[in-house]
């Protein structure tokens, strides 16, 4: 199948395996998840989940083993953003060409919808563990998901990040956000597809690697973009790390060096894919696909 | 044991094992942990860690086992009180007599902190239920706990009551409110107790009826606290209900038939526990002290 059908074929599975764990009936908590439901489909790229999948498919045979991590993962990013965009955090109207969670809803729902999708996921990942006889690689996974979005994880990013605005800070402390904040819910679905595709325990090392090679170049783009992107194709406006005092890979070291980053980054990441030969295609032209993204 | 021996014995337990949870060196996130750490230990009672251990005691034998369960109830519940607080929703200065987790850190931090102690209650339920063979009755557990938590549970109450501020409610969306908000959260200790003490299925089903019976029970009193409480014992001021326009238990049936249902929930739970004889003394003296309780 050549990229771009395989990648609409990830997201479609995705978008439907999302939209049933969301098929509620009207209750008394409807505002709740309606207020989820329209983060959940307010244009996400659905990156974390695809790269669960394609991860899964070097290994596994049946992709729905993993559907619910990879929805998990998705959920878990967007509570993110839900969080990330409130007036006492980053402070964004928009996202992704659409108004923020909170710029519909009101700050309180938003603040609920994070919390609702956060501990959703979990439900999801561990409804799906008990369906299982051997639960090992299944609890393992939602351990690693867990691990990677927590204090030590993607929470400690954002926390570094929130304080580090209006600030200059050192390579080695943006670093430590890139890493928690971004890289490590890159890193877990390429983990995670592994794990429950019953890949040995070298692989999903590998799989580990990759994924920190590629969240600190997507990180690094987004940077880049943030910079001299095109806001009509990025869907929201350009300049903000500038605005908020943000240092940013391409404040630290400039576009140039930025860029030469991540070209490196994306060499690393086709070289530790290249010993899964025809079958990686996918992931390799997925990391290129990011690096040049204007999206 | 007399009573309050055992219940400070298992408050000293609780407060140990949550010490050691958040014993981190300094780091990145260093103010995340400073500021997760200030909600918990501000003075929480304890209440739902104290209900897993005594449901634990009537059934199993090394209450080490329920310990990280007992943990992560009390995080998720400081995680909600963080979230609730916070201006977009109950707008709280003080709680328990101490400020507020946003009113010392920010909001920014305080959204992260309630984020932060969400995720890792679930990632030290997960690591502990990785370290045993049979999993089944952990994984039980922490469904049962994420349940209890999420957008049918305690966040699904948590929506209705912010919605409902400034409106007349009925009956019925009170008792969902109550029920999802408060009683979820204290049902699920009981029942994980039971879990993981190795109890029988139509145990689990008691500890549960208990649970709902207890926490509308302490709902309501909380209500009626709300209106005829001594704020110096509260650590609260009394009156917010009605300044927000909340209906409560008290404000739809009055103080008196409020009081009548709390002694009827009460004695619910003392005929349930019957059946377990002295080793039951503990929770029975508990429910009642708790129903009489000016703290």
């Amino acid at each position: 199948m050549i990229f771009k059908d395989q990648l609409n074929n990830y997201i479609e599975l995705v978008n439907a395996q999302l939209s049933s764990y969301l098929d509620y009936e009207k209750g008394h908590n409807n505002k709740l998840i309606e207020s989820m439901k329209y983060s959940l489909f307010a244009g996400g790229k659905r990156l974390r989940p695809i790269l669960a999948l394609a991860s899964y498919d070097l290994f596994g045979k049946d992709i729905h083993e993993v559907m619910p991590y990879a929805c998990a993962l998705e959920m878990i990013h967007t509570y993110s953003l839900i969080h990330d965009d409130l007036p006492a955090m980053d402070n964004d109207d928009y996202r992704r060409g659409k108004l923020t969670n909170h710029k519909i809803y009101g700050e309180g729902i938003a603040i609920l919808a994070g919390d609702g999708l956060l501990n959703y996921s979990f439900e999801i990942m561990l409804d799906n563990a008990l369906k299982h006889k051997d639960m090992y690689s299944h609890i393992r996974s939602i351990k690693e998901i867990a691990n990677s979005a927590g204090i030590n994880g993607m929470i400690g990013g954002q926390i570094v990040d929130l304080e580090s605005e209006n600030k200059a800070i050192k390579e080695e402390t943006l670093n430590y956000i890139h890493m928690n904040k971004t890289a490590a819910l890159i890193t877990a679905p390429l983990k995670v597809g592994a794990i429950i595709g019953g890949a040995r325990e070298e692989d999903i090392k590998c799989m580990e690697e990759i994924g920190l090679n590629l969240g600190l170049a997507f990180q690094i783009t987004d940077d880049i973009l943030d910079v001299i992107g095109d806001e009509s194709k990025l869907g929201k406006s350009i300049g903000s790390d500038m605005e908020k005092h943000k240092s940013t890979y391409a404040s630290l070291f400039g576009i140039e060096s930025s860029i030469e980053r991540v070209e490196e980054l994306t060499d690393n990441v086709n070289s530790l894919l290249k010993p899964y030969s025809d079958k990686s295609n996918f992931l390799l032209e997925l990391s290129n696909y990011l690096m040049k993204r204007e999206f």
